[in-house]
This record gives structure tokens, sequence and C-alpha cells, in this order.
């Protein structure tokens, strides 16, 4: 048996503990976690930094995110009304047949593989968003490690299996796998693997969504595959504003080598003030010394994808970025007529770094063309005065049908982790619009509801008990109760 | 242009507008389209039970359930609070940056393909669940008759469209297409839609699924596939009413035919009572009188399960049932060893009809090996003594992983329309095992969540306006609040 066969039976055995623990004890485990792994920071640091090439300030503001993060779960799973328990109670007389007693909650699916990204070396790595949603909601997690950062991942993960035991979770809560693609293969096409959690790249999302739909018992693929983000500007709005919006792109743009899913690569401009505000931009964005990237194959792959674009013809390039080495990411910038953008779908394609295209539309018409055309994306954004978008007719219903946030006068990049955020959005920005993978929320992609049918109370999982012994807030015969 | 692609520009023009209605339109419309369905009963209920072969009494019972549904939903709607509304407020003096605005709720999914079932000519087909949930959310419903009953079908869409008129809702909201498969394809590979609901066989549903994951733009597939709701059998159970158990086992597995989804075609049985209980099983079958299936397709199908089954040497016929017209189903029921079930995967399969398979096991470890061997169930039913159950270890989360509903001395089929009920199951039960087609949970298929960030209110949907002009529930800044 490989070892990844026997890390799924060893999750599997802990799953079935991990089922009938308290919820508390799910809840300080996190906690436990957070502590563990804030405990090391000071060596933590600066490995992540190292290995990512990101700046220690970067790192530690990611730390922090991260923490927060566990803790916001830690106090999901201990307010505990996640579970959405519903209760329908029975009627014995109704005619003709007796109503029977059924109670409904979710509960989690069972082993679940997470795949590290390599943008987030903690946010999204290790005990990032992905394992910690499905841990709380009660899935042990087979985590396969990022390449780029293996010491960052080691260290994180001896927190989490300090954390295991201290606060006496069966041991085959959370593995930590090291190694290439066949291993990620193998760990999907596992018949223990209940779910699968990715952030990347198109490429290595829909591979993992196919591969799990192929499977004997197809499983659910929850990938954050990125996209271009586009800010929809109107005229009213750089009126006022020229040089602060200017600014305020160059800067989303380039944030972090441009190396976030929710880097705005596209915006669109109107042609009344496109040569304005385009060489505000450029102005901007020379400021902009080049940065270290993730690693080499990320930089290669940047480059390689801005060669690409110089051959097309409708590109016209308005500060052209220079492979100074193999790991500086330095910014671009391009526009093109909206026909022409219209035209191909190419320029659609995300471009992993900070790389823009600007699209100059003519009219109102060819900007609803441009809302309808747009694939599916994590973000859109729109700047735009209040008057103007209220008069806009249906433009704002179209751009809100291609995004999983929407954002008004802002920028995407700075995703909020709470209870109200949404990472997600349609295809291909995600294989699952009707998901997100940061906030809390995310803890329902790695349940599914159990409705138990005249079930007696002692046999009843603890939320649907009759006296709802922990307090949470319930729906009672369609009415929301907390008692 | 084809028929089909007009109706889906007409169904996106529609799903537009939808968007932008009051929630008591919507609720208005389908307490309407209930009013219009029950309008037409006395002509409706005979045409459906002369295309359906279904007694009228169990089509006046079907009738009820629908209108029931339909009223549910409308409720649902009035009420509010199923789109989730999330707020979390900003802090402007947060360090180091502010914190935003951001406002979540769950949103319509746009057009939506329903296909009908044959064995509901009601309550899962024309006006059923799936359309009335997918309606309900705010999406235009694509749907394409089941061939089995083309004039019920008629007539109902005809109800519905009449509500659509009445009360002012776009024409795009509903359509009725008949056709064969090729209509079904073209359907589904339409860019317009956006979601797939199907209650039928394992190989209609899992095409379908496979037919959208390799669309160019992949969507949901809310697939009912079926399943064999088996029930565990203990010997404290059996022990002080042999003859009510195999009353209810017999009745259940012969109602409607034995046409139920939720049909009980497998019971696991302690060796030690086996033959009591079949014995007891089959003098309650031989009085089972054959009654007309739905229809020659279905009735052919059938004999020729029973026909491949009887091959087996493995099986032991315990009531072989004659294949005595082209249209009536006769019982049957068959008995095997629990290592000659574990063997093979054969005996899993669901057989569409009044026929039953029983398992008999050893002891307590063999009734685990078969817990786990078990493939993903709409149902799984216990029958025992609370104390036995609470003294079988693992059996019952065992049981729970197979299943989406559990029921503990009852029979699967019946299915309560309510909220707390769920209709699904892990695959191959259906393609989703987090989704449920049945109650009102259903409603969530449909929609996905979108987050808005700093947006003004006077733009922002009702629901998460800050002064909460719906009244609803929601979670704010982490508590759930109905102010």
């Amino acid at each position: 048996m490989s070892q990844i066969a026997i890390n799924f039976q060893d999750a599997q055995k802990a799953f079935l503990i991990l089922k009938t623990l308290d919820k508390d004890k799910i809840a300080g485990f996190l906690e436990e976690m957070a502590k563990q792994i804030d405990a090391i920071r000071d060596d933590l640091i600066p490995t992540a930094a190292r290995e990512s090439h990101l700046p220690e300030g970067r790192i530690t503001g990611e730390l922090g995110r991260t923490l927060g993060q566990i803790r916001l779960f830690s106090a999901l799973v201990a307010e505990g009304s996640w579970v959405e328990a519903t209760i329908d109670h029975p009627d014995p007389d109704r005619k003709p047949a007796p109503k029977p007693d059924i109670r409904r909650m979710l509960k989690a699916l069972g082993p679940v593989v997470v795949f590290g990204a390599s943008n987030f070396p903690l946010a999204f790595s290790t005990a990032g968003g992905d394992t910690v949603s499905a841990l709380a909601a009660g899935c042990p997690v087979l985590y396969k490690a990022h390449p780029a950062h293996p010491e960052t991942s080691r260290m994180v993960a001896e927190s989490i299996k300090n954390a295991v035991r201290i606060s006496g979770l069966p041991k085959g809560t959370f593995h930590h796998i090291e190694g290439g693609i066949d291993t990620g293969q193998e760990l999907v096409a596992h018949p223990l693997a209940k779910a699968v959690a990715f952030t990347g790249s198109y490429r290595g999302g829909k591979a993992l969504f196919d591969a799990c739909n192929a499977r004997e018992n197809p499983i659910p693929v929850f990938a954050e595959m990125g996209s271009v983000n586009p800010i929809f500007v109107m005229e009213g709005y750089l009126a006022d504003r020229m040089d602060a919006a200017a600014a305020a792109y160059a800067s989303s743009l380039s944030l972090g080598v441009g190396q976030f899913c929710t880097n705005p690569g596209l915006i669109f401009v109107p042609r009344s003030q496109e040569e304005t505000f385009a060489a505000a931009v450029v102005d901007q964005l020379k400021e902009v010394a080049g940065a270290p990237m993730l690693h080499e194959g990320i930089c290669h792959t940047y480059y390689q994808a801005l060669e690409t674009l110089t051959q097309s013809k409708k590109l016209k390039w308005l500060l052209h970025s220079e492979e100074t080495d193999v790991l500086t990411g330095n910014v671009a910038l391009a526009k093109i007529k909206a026909s022409d953008w219209l035209a191909d779908e190419a320029f659609q394609e995300e471009v992993f770094g900070p790389f823009g295209i600007m699209v100059v539309y003519e009219d109102r018409d060819q900007l609803h063309a441009l809302a309808e055309k747009l694939k599916g994306q994590l973000t859109c954004t729109i700047w735009a005065e209040e008057e103007e978008l209220q008069s806009s007719g249906d433009l704002l219903h179209l751009i809100e049908e291609k995004c999983g946030r929407l954002l008004f006068k802002g920028v995407p990049t700075g995703v909020e982790v709470g209870h109200a955020m949404q990472h997600g959005g349609p295809f291909p920005a995600t294989t699952d619009s009707r998901s997100t993978s940061v906030g809390s929320y995310a803890i329902k992609r790695f349940a599914r509801p159990v409705a138990y049918q005249d079930m007696p109370d002692s046999l009843l999982p603890e939320a649907l008990k009759e006296g709802n012994p922990m307090a949470i807030l319930r729906k009672v015969d369609g009415v929301w109760v907390n008692y």
C-alpha cells in the first residue's frame, strides 16, 4: 500500500472520530493551532520571505491574516449555527398519514485534499483558508504542499501537528504531503477523498476538475483559478479625480508584483478620457521598481505571456516590460480598442504578474457589450458616480452576473476575511460559483445535509436534540429560533 | 436560430427583469400558479392518471403535494431570509488599512433547464419541485417535458403561463419544451444555461453530468438518480414484531408498483431471523396484485433486469415475478448471502420496480462490512432497538456516511415536503450530495453568493440595504438579527 493510501486510511479513521467530538473540541483545536503558529513567527516570517521572495512586511501582514482566519473559524465553530439545524416536528394525527419527525443539519464530507498556493505561502497554504475551513467542518485534511515554499510549509505543518496532539485529536486529522504532479493525481484519485480545494492557475484547476469528475465516484473540486478583475470606468468618475484614480489603479496593478488573484488586469476606459488617464497611469507605473516574483517559473511564464501578446497587432504598448533577470517582474501596460478586444477572447486571459490591458470604449452601448462578453471573474469594480450608474439601465445587473464580488469605487486587491466576503465567481474564475474560498461561508463547501427521520433524541447529533443543548439558532417548524 | 436558442434569449431577458422584482411579486406569482393548477384539477387528475397508469387516488395525493410544494416556496420567498443576507460593517479607522463595507447575499443563477420525471407526473414534472424552486430563486425555467405524460405536461404548462401573464412576469420566465434526447442535449449545451435539474435513471443523470462538465463553461447538474435504499435490520427489532415488520416492508416495496426513488430494494437481515422474516414477507407479497407500471419501456426494463439477475447463481428466489403482459409489474423477492453480496457490486444496482433483495448477514462485523461496502443512497433505514444501536460502535456513523436521509424504524417511501427534508445523497444517488431536490433548501441549488463592497445603499439589493426594509433575518457583524 502506498504512503498516500495509508494516509487516507488514517484520515478516514480520524474522520469517524471527529464526527463524535463536541464542537468546543474542534474550536479549541483551531485556537491551539493559531497559538502554535504564532509561537514560531520569528522563524516563520524570515523563512517564508526567503522562500517566496516576498518582503517581510508583506509576510508579517499575511501571518496576521492567517491567524485571524483560523480564529474566525474557531469562533464560527464555537458559535455553532453554521450547521443550518432545521427541525420539522411530527404530527401523529395528520391525515391521510401521520407526519414524521424530520431534523436536518450539515455534516462533514470526509477526508479533503487541499493544494497549497504559491502566492500566499501562509494564508492560502498549509494552515490557509482551505485547510482551516475543512478542519472546522470536521474534515481531515491531506495537504499537498506547494514546492515553492517547502520549509515554510513544513514549519506550519509541525505547528498543526502539535495542535492536533495537544488537543487530543486523532493523529490522522492532518497529513502534510510533499511531491509533484503525480502525488497530486494520486491524492485526488483516491476513493476515500471526498472533496478537493485548490488555488492557482486555470490549467491546474481545470485538470483537477476534469480528473475528479472522471472518477468512479465524482467529488466536488473547489478550484479558485484567478481572473482579470476588470474595472469599469465611467466618465463622471474620472472627471474630478484623474490623478487619484490613476494612482489607485497603478498601485493595485503592481501590488505584490501583480501576483494576486484579484489583480485588476483589465480596465475599461471611455475614449474621451483615455489619453489623459493612460498618461497619468504610465507616470505612476514608471515609478514602480521591478521586484522579485515568487519563483523563476512564474517569472518566466510572465514574460512569455507578454511576448505572445507582443505579437498581436491590436495591442498598443503604453509601457513595455523588459526581462531584466530570471526573477524580477517589471510592470507593463497596453491598450486596445474595445472592438478589437470584443473580437478575441485571448485578451481576457489572465497574465499572472504586474500587467494590465486598458480597453478603450466609445459609448455606453459598447460598455454594455464589454460587460456581456466578459467571462466569469472573482471581482468586478465600477468606477462611477452613483447617479450615472443608476441611469445606466441594466449595466449593474450585467456586471453582477460576471463576478462574485462587486466593488464600487475601490480596488479589488485586498480581500477582507469576514462573514460577508465572497471570494469566488462564475467559471472560469472558479469551478463552483456557489462557493467561496475566503470568509466564514467557506466552511459550507465541506459539508452536506443529512436528515434524520424519527430518530430518538439519544441518537441525534447535539445540534438537533430537542432541548437545543448547543443553544444555537435553528429553523424550527419554519421559524428561526435559538431556544 | 433554433427555437431553443430563441427560448434561451427570451429566458435571459426575463432573468434580467426578474432580478429587479420585489420578492412579493415572485411569491404572488407562485401563489397564482398553485391557484391556476388547482383550477384544472378535475381535468388534470384523470389525464395524469390515464397517461401514467397510476390510480386517481395516488394522483390526487400527488396534486395535493405539488400544490403544497408550490405554496411552501411562495411562503419561503415571501419570508425572504433564504438569501443568507450577511453584512460586515466598515471601519474607516482600522490600521493598517480601513475596513470596507461588505454585504453578501444569494442571487439567482440565470436560466435553468429542468427535466420532467416519469414517476411523478405532477410533483417532479412541469410544476414540480425543481421548476418551482428554480422559479422561486428567480431563475427562468426551460422545462423539458417527459414524453410519458405529454398532455398532463401541456395542461400544467398552460397554468404556469397563465400565472406568468396574470402576475405580470416577463413571458420568458417559463418555457415548455417537448422533444427527445437531441432536444435535451441542445438544452444543456446552450451557453446561457446556468444549471440543470433532473430526476431519473443513473444512465440519464450521469450523461447530463458528463455533458455539462464537458461544456466550455461547465454548469452544475443536480441529478437525482435513485438508489436501493437499504434497511438495516438488527435482531432486537424483529424479535417482538416479526409480522408487523414483514407487512411494513412488503407494503413499502410494492407501493406504487415499486416506482419510487426511495423504494427499499435492499434489506439486510440477520441469519437467525431470516427464514421466519422471509416467509412472512413472502406471505404478504403474495397478496399484492400486479399493477400497471408507468409505461411499457419501464416495464420491459424491469423484467429484463430480473432476467439478468436470474442468471446469477448467488441469488435464491423467494418469489419470482412472471411477465404477464407488457405493462403489469409483479412483485419479486430474492435473497443472497452477505459474503456473495459483498463480492459483486451488481447486486447494488437499482431495479426500478417492485423487487427487493434480502441480504443475509452472520454477525455485527458483517453488518459493518455491508455498511462500508454500500454505495451512496438517498435513504438508509435502521430497524433496531435504541439500545442495540447505541451499543453498535460506529455503525450509525458508517450508515450515515452513505445517505442523505437516515430513518429510524420507518420505511423510506413517502418523502415529506418541508423545511427539514433532505432528498439527495452521496454519488451515485445524486451528482451533488450537498443539495436536496425536495424541501425548502432545494432553492439554494439555483443561487450563488454575490458580495457588494462599499456599494451605496441606493444601488444595493433590498435584502442588503442598511435599514433592512424586508425585515429579514441577517447576519450583521457576525450576529444573526432581524432588524
